[in-house]
């Protein structure tokens, strides 16, 4: 398992056993479903910020909390990384790797 | 390079130089960075609601979504994901894989 | 009733018995909570955006879409405008009317 | 000038002046509109998720605090209430008041 996302998620499910007082993973874990996905759309509202503001370096270490609180979340709803991989895997299979599905049948026409 | 990730922002960096008529992400890249910004924070609530819902395949689609609209972010403002990964590893070598760093050493204390 | 929320709250009420082919509120009213809830979360991601790209025109617009919105989620889950306003006068008999209310009693001393 | 918005923007621009040690809407101005933006968002996050949730009593409390850091980031770039209305009731006039003014004409032929 080299995989970053992968070594994340298997790094994030063990903090999540650990003692709340002194993991901040096992803090969210206890905190609940609500409380990570307020922390990952927060987040990317910071991505999106430091993006529009120019400033790469913060979008980095926000892109950074982006991951780690994606991934908890993830953790916290009992999704894989490889649910995900899944799904876009089945994507590229249809349009390429880099090319979203459109969910709708109707709007599917209009994106090839 | 195997890693998911980095799969997907090659298959990135590759689909922007596409004919915008026929590529999505081609697309993206002409709109410019406010436009991904405004799709990745999107994407993270649709990931958020879907989430506190307690729809679990949703959430996966979503998700797909995000890790997509966010590497494209990334190649529009010229970030690599091992950019992020490195912030993360920085992370861990000073608090272990999956916890978050904080930011201004004040809070550090709290944190621990 | 010359207040202009509560005007336009009463505005949206009655569109929602409208026909949804001729009408957006009325379509966002069948369409359910989560795609209000979505919708009011994306016109405040781009209303931060325009304001951080110092677009106001834009952020003016956009704050229109962001209100009507709003106001859309509160008919959907029975909020009056009248609700919002009386928490805030809560809030200003405690603290002044620009001044937030903390909502945990730790935080309270902080801020003031 | 009895509209609520109207008061709530008059004492945000009063408390912008005051002692930022004191006053949480002084602190705020003084951090910059970049900041200002991310809690507006964030706020919406909050009211969105509290709505899916179905916690009305949440919701309102999430859009008092919404609705204040509205009204701080507009003084924060130099928007008054005034300028959003005219906007919405210039959406009025063409639509009536609770329809939504498509930006872009193409779209509006699918609205009406």
């Amino acid at each position: 398992m080299t995989d970053s996302v992968s070594r994340l998620h298997a790094a994030v499910l063990d903090a999540r056993r650990r003692d709340p007082g002194l993991s901040r993973t096992a803090r969210l874990a206890r905190a609940g479903v609500p409380k990570m996905a307020k922390k990952l759309a927060e987040e990317a509202v910071e991505v999106a910020l430091e993006a529009v503001r120019g400033r790469r370096q913060a979008a980095i270490e926000e892109s950074a909390d982006l991951v780690y609180n994606l991934v908890v979340l993830w953790a916290g709803i009992g999704i894989t990384p490889e649910d995900v991989w899944r799904e876009l895997d089945r994507r590229e299979a249809l349009y390429g790797m880099a090319e979203k599905l459109p969910k709708r049948p109707a709007a599917r026409i209009a994106a090839l």
